[in-house]
């Protein structure tokens, strides 16, 4: 690992949401060590991808309002293009895609049970939260990839993923419905939790928590601070 | 109402399943005078596609196995495509979709109710059925529809489905398990009737049953053969 890529900075907890009173030096990290290798990079990244459809395929089944159905299948439609264009990848390779994303399937499940709300509000901005963050990490690992597939991933996860029509719709409803706004700010609080647990368990951890805390944190600080914007979006408090 | 178009045939009770003692000769049939207008055909067209996404997209995240999950997922995003292809449509017309499609809302959602199997394999076949025979009506419909609306409508109804994986998905779950075939050709036939109820709502009938039955029978009596195909293609009697 190249050491002029890293600087010493001390081991936080995980996740934090609020600014610290400390200022930080802005960091680049290498992930090179931590890097998942490239078949279960995509095994993953792919099987969220299609749990992010079937979350999203659901809301707009639970949605009545046909002008809430649209953005939010649009969006499913979406997560379901990047997941088949992570198994084309795959494909492309020779490795079987059901192969490489069965051994995320119990994980990946339990992570899905965990985001359905009490209501397909709640639900939709869970596929808001984890949606967001999770192609955002997925895209900073591709960086990391080997060969040429890495720009490929990371263009296929940035493409449009129909977050804006989801936020007008959140809008809408956090618009109509004074109490709804503080029960999603909780709701999505809760969220960021599990997520950021998701994206752990993509890395090659040492298992010494001191340098595992210093190589992760940047990374999830850069994620939860787009996760705040995602929030400031809605006007609510992450 | 052109008259050689028809010749004058006896009224039949609908749904027919089973083949007839007597022959009939084959009529083509102007349904000129039972056509919908047009903004109801896209509505409804557009909410039936969007319901068989909902239908397909649900079926595919309770199937367990990744393997199935894939080409129902994939229908699912084909049924997406063609839903958007008719939003689009009205849109490009000046028509609000929403509003086409609100007057099928109450008669859609119950249908679709009706669909939900005792598990995610009869739910599938209810797809199938429901989406072939759905598709090849609206088809055949779009034949009546002013100007060039007609063509491309019948494009985009005719293209992909995915109908071949979900094939593949139920061949495979039929052959794992002795019982399930008569089960889902039992199913099939029930979800017929239904469905045939959902095309004959979309025509403007005159009330008079004979007249009704001798425009409608010859149509019906296609989407059944179809129909029929799509069965005998998994080893089931229709």
């Amino acid at each position: 690992m190249s050491t002029w890529f890293i600087r010493r900075r001390p081991a936080v907890e995980l996740p934090r949401l609020t600014p610290r009173a400390r200022p930080v030096a802005t960091v680049r990290v290498d992930l090179h060590e931590a890097m998942p290798d490239l078949v279960p990079y995509l095994g993953q990244a792919a099987y969220l991808q299609l749990e992010q459809f079937e979350t999203l395929s659901r809301v707009a089944a639970e949605a009545e309002d046909l002008r809430a159905k649209e953005p939010i299948s649009a969006a499913a439609g979406h997560a379901l293009s990047k997941h088949q264009g992570i198994v084309a990848e795959l494909r492309r390779r020779g490795d079987d895609p059901a192969a490489a994303m069965q051994p995320f399937a119990a994980e990946i499940e339990g992570f899905s049970a965990l985001l359905v709300g009490a209501d397909w509000r709640e639900t939709l901005l869970s596929a808001l939260v984890t949606g967001g963050l999770l192609d955002d990490f997925f895209i900073r690992l591709a960086g990391g990839l080997p060969g040429d597939v890495g720009p490929r991933i990371a263009h296929l996860l940035g493409s449009e993923s129909g977050q804006e029509g989801v936020l007008e719709v959140l809008r809408a409803e956090i618009g109509a419905d004074p109490l709804l706004g503080s029960r999603l700010a909780m709701w999505g609080r809760r969220l960021v939790g599990d997520t950021l647990l998701v994206a752990r368990s993509a890395l090659h951890l040492s298992g010494n928590r001191a340098t595992d805390e210093e190589r992760i944190e940047p990374i999830f600080t850069e994620l939860i601070a787009a996760h705040t914007r995602r929030m400031d979006a809605l006007g609510l408090t992450a």
